[in-house]
């Protein structure tokens, strides 16, 4: 018998471990505050359940598409049909849509939430100097997103120098701007995207006068929620972006991407 | 990373179509009145899904098990690797327990779902004779749990003469007692386990004088929830099982089945 999403979506969210995910009961309680009939629902699932797992979603008619965490978003990208100029960039993506003939499309919204939330605060991006702490994807992803948006210099601060010459690289093939890979002596928006100031890690190495001088600092960590960065920041009176802020900015590009912001 | 079953409790339901099922929505109420950490996620899913599906869900560590309407009963029975005696003899499961190896033991419990419903009107199966509308799955769960809790006869009624002399032939295999084809002068227990009262179909042909004559009567159907049967029992000061009742008490030895009345 032919039928057509006339169930429940189900959106599953894959990871290895999933238990620490808040997407699931974020998520459902937006779908449930809406009366909107969706789930989103976590499955823990080693690299050995990717494939029958993507199989088995192709086939299912109420899965409008999943979301992803660690460690399974390099994989996924590559399992894609097709990719987002940032996960092609950067090689990995948190959503995919699943299209009515079973392609498979990737994307990498940690960009989109993090500057969607900035700019909320009333701080343009045109024109602007970041410095972002973290290389990783999802640094990757907001400067990627920052250059795309019309900022005017990056400083992509990373340990691990190799990948930062390694971001660097892609991101002078996304626009024309001025790219450097240590600590500026001023910037206007400051954004951590790193473990550091997590648990038990040191906050990222903007110093009190950098932090000052800036108009916007963003955080990308959700635990703690007040982290020593945004604490410091907030006393000297400059604008912050919380990491739920970007979460929450981020689920709203996640949906939309899978169809299901279409009922307001 | 080794985890094991961290995250929520996914209990998937298999339907083609799905959009009808009752049982993600009454269970999530379960779950989410005892705060348990589980929920029932339906798949609409054609049969060209279910390899993949199993070989994902096997994979999969919080995914206790899963439960099954039409079309795919039959097909997961054969996939099973184990049955239970009942799913053997029917070659149908409406629910799969997943163990820790990965192997897959399939039941149905349509039977005992009904059964538990009608003791706890009260009425004894030992010795009982029983009038049973309907040789499909649902009536023959229903005959050889009756069979197997010490019924003296049974009256197996359906249009479909080949299907009552097959289920018949397995029945005389379960236990010694009494099965008849046709309908009987009286019985103790009338069940409908047909479509027979659904709507546009006459009710099951179970006459006045042999509703009048029993102890209980009961119903498979949900839709209507009051059926032509069950009131002319209930206007005959019979007792009565709906089928809500046999729902809510199959549901009881699913989750059991699966590890999720644990906490009860």
């Amino acid at each position: 018998m032919e039928t057509t999403r006339t169930a429940t979506q189900v959106i599953p969210i894959l990871g290895d471990p999933v238990a620490q995910v808040a997407t699931p009961a974020l998520w459902n309680e937006v779908f449930r505050a809406r009366g909107q009939d969706a789930i989103c629902v976590p499955l823990d699932l080693p690299a050995a359940g990717l494939a029958p797992f993507l199989e088995c979603v192709r086939q299912a008619r109420n899965v409008p598409g999943f979301l992803s965490t660690v460690p399974h978003k390099a994989s996924l990208a590559s399992a894609c049909d097709a990719l987002s100029d940032t996960a092609r960039l950067l090689g990995v993506v948190n959503t995919v849509r699943l299209t009515e003939g079973g392609r498979m499309v990737g994307d990498m919204f940690d960009g989109q939430g993090m500057l969607d939330a900035i700019e909320m605060t009333g701080v343009a991006l045109a024109g602007a100097r970041l410095a972002i702490c973290g290389a990783g994807a999802a640094g990757g992803a907001i400067a990627i997103e920052a250059a795309k948006r019309g900022a005017r210099e990056i400083a992509l601060i990373d340990t691990d120098a190799a990948r930062t010459a390694a971001l660097a690289e892609k991101l002078a093939a996304v626009a024309a701007l001025q790219i450097r890979t240590d600590l500026p002596g001023s910037a206007d928006i400051l954004v951590n995207a790193s473990p550091a100031g997590s648990p038990g890690a040191a906050p990222p190495p903007f110093g009190a006068a950098l932090i000052a001088g800036a108009r916007c600092v963003a955080e990308a960590l959700t635990d703690p929620e007040e982290t020593e960065l945004l604490k410091t920041a907030r006393r000297a009176g400059i604008a912050t972006v919380p990491g739920r802020e970007m979460a929450r900015c981020q689920a709203l590009r996640m949906r939309a991407f899978l169809g299901l912001e279409t009922t307001g």
